[in-house]
């Protein structure tokens, strides 16, 4: 596998612009569209939020089928509990959007991002979708990741190379989302695209399984927004064999699909509200799957970790509260706990370490919490980021 | 019931007091004595944390046979996490109290509140119990709330007087807690004292059943500390017939301690780490005491919704998203919600609402939400803060 150049334009087949309809008041570009030449397996993990988005309540519809031509996504606006007009508009964005590309209504995907409860500007999103259509590219990746930021700093995007039967198969993605971000999913959006040649049902198997440790591993403040989707588009316009049970070459397309995701899910946690640093809380040798899981969750959660994380205070004793207070059974008196490879608390009691060693770890850019339980065969990891001012400056004023 | 002045020494037959003995770095006090003129009926609530602070292990095996004279808490050092010398620093603390005050060690209960990870430094305290002992005083209460605070701004007492079989009962309390506050309980302590006569399982009963909708009610940022407690004595010094059942004498008892652990848990909230606003989160009407358990506790936790509000900014988006994350089973279509008295969504969809109004209500110090599930016959309601920048600052450095 190789790290190539590009985004969801990056496989053969696909297209995408971004563009700027009106929806964010800044003038900022606010609606991605991109499109695959040729019908693709299409498959998507929706948020578990009982309050789902109308836009996404379309796209889980559309979707069912295992197919797509097309995803079509707005920032700026959530289309969120806004009652009826809400799926209309949905549908309305769906059916422009297939009139244009000569395709079916349910071949087209939607998103939408950004505040809730208001209604969409449909007059904006129409001659939006009018402009991206005109400017779809095979180079367009980069403008269509831009089009979905909300309070992203950064674009996420990625590309790999793989080879699958002496084939050259092609995997490119997208992804926003840096608050209201935690498993399953959050203000997260994602776009994985790819020419590879697989079945609707392995498709959607290879994405269900990459997303459960890479995009629900990452929280940013614990909240699970209504919006949040990952979809994974195929067109099979690669010269690889097709993909149709879980062989070799499944493995070969699975692995590469985890690790766009796993980058994803890090640049998400990077680029959190606010955040100066990544943290990767690990939890090893727990009990069982569930509490190695429960004490990463409990740990990435905790304000009280992330501020001492941003305060660069090698305060482990909030490290080893958040995993009394996880919910998961460990004995206490077994657990070590380390700030990078320092060793900070050794059978559940503080161990003498060397603080200057300590403050160089915590000012690094890239934090790693590791907690061993000793008592078990299972581990976990989550990402999340450390909590700041800006944080809260952030979100104390996002309607207005 | 009617609020008098004082706390803990306000019924009869209280001494108390709270020392400077140099475990905090700042010379301000950091010993608290309560004790009683007559050995006390006595019961506890204690964290649900698995990792446990060793005063407080102490303490849970002290309070069992359902007496105590005494409670000694010092603040600046959670004795937590220091391996076996914290259990014997907590045993030499309740023995050199009992010592001097002629009492068993068993009936001296421990508590320690601050640093996780570091050893009493038990010189300071040896000297601090001697100049707390010469110093107890039926007018101590004061001095002894302003002993057991760490990031609180204010001290947190009050006391209430009742009229139990015609005769003159007085409860008498003191909080601290700040951060690391949530259910169940957290670095929060609180003493409760009465002359009320009563047995110590009517003590008990009464005392669980009020925290669990006061005490267990307040969130300031999610995280559950290894060190809280909320302990009550009741030495029966009062003229007042016993109680030994959950008679009518029994539920005046009860009704005022709910109250004093009401008016306590609100001045938690109000004094969390950094904050500007008091949130009080009410769930109406939903199909289970789970479901509306759960609402209030998703709500008064997101970082979201806190920061929303320490903006005064009307995002009532959040305020749904955490209830449709919450685990809660309720119908988002029948939901409404309301900031104060104004309605902001109804069905669960927006409804225009006064942004001014919307303003006004935000501006005030106290603020209520409150969401209406209309589907059930159950109800919740919990207290938390907003989230400002300077929890952050405060979080960010506490161990240093």
């Amino acid at each position: 596998m190789k790290i190539i150049n590009g985004g969801v334009t990056a496989p053969e087949g696909f297209f995408a612009t971004g563009v700027a309809c009106g929806l964010k008041k800044d003038g900022k570009k606010d609606l991605a569209l991109v499109c695959s030449e040729d019908l693709a397996a299409a498959a998507g993990v929706f948020t578990t939020n009982l309050v789902k988005g109308h836009s996404l309540q379309l796209t889980m519809e559309h979707i069912r089928n295992g197919f797509a031509t097309a995803v079509l996504i707005n920032s700026g606006n959530a289309n969120a509990c806004v009652g009826e007009v809400g799926l209309e508009n949905a549908r309305e964005m769906a059916a422009l959007t297939a009139n244009y590309l000569e395709c079916r209504p349910e071949d087209v995907l939607v998103g939408s991002t950004g505040v809730i409860g208001v209604p969409l500007n449909m007059d904006a999103i129409r001659k939006g979708i009018e402009l991206a259509i005109e400017e779809l590219s095979p180079d367009g990746g980069h403008d269509a990741v831009e089009a979905i930021m909300t309070t992203d700093l950064l674009p996420k995007e990625i590309a790999v190379e793989i080879n699958i039967g002496g084939e050259k198969v092609v995997i490119g993605a997208m992804a926003k989302g840096s608050g209201m971000i935690h498993p399953n999913l959050a203000t997260m959006i994602a776009v994985i695209t790819s020419d590879v040649n697989i079945s609707p049902a392995m498709l959607n198997r290879a994405l269900k399984k990459a997303v459960k440790h890479t995009f629900n591993r990452v929280s940013v403040d614990g909240d699970t927004s209504v919006c949040d989707m990952v979809i994974a588009m195929a067109n099979g316009l690669s010269d690889s064999p097709g993909i149709t049970e879980e062989d070799g070459n499944f493995n070969i397309f699975f692995e590469a699909l985890e690790f766009v995701c796993t980058e994803l899910a890090r640049m998400i946690a990077r680029d959190g509200e606010g955040a100066t640093k990544l943290i990767e809380v690990v939890a090893e040798n727990a009990p069982t799957e569930e509490d190695a899981y429960k004490i990463v969750c409990a740990i990435a959660k905790s304000p009280l970790v992330k501020t001492a994380v941003f305060g660069e205070d090698a305060n482990w004793g909030r490290i080893f509260t958040a995993a009394g207070y996880s919910g998961a059974k460990f004995n206490p008196d077994l657990t070590d706990i380390y700030l990078g490879d320092l060793m900070v608390c050794c059978n559940g009691v503080a161990v003498p370490f060397d603080e200057a060693e300590a403050a160089r770890i915590l000012h690094e850019k890239e934090i790693k919490i590791r907690v061993d339980l000793k008592s078990g065969n299972f581990s976990d990891r989550m990402w999340t980021c450390d909590f700041s001012y800006d944080y809260v400056k952030i979100n104390g004023s996002y309607r207005s």
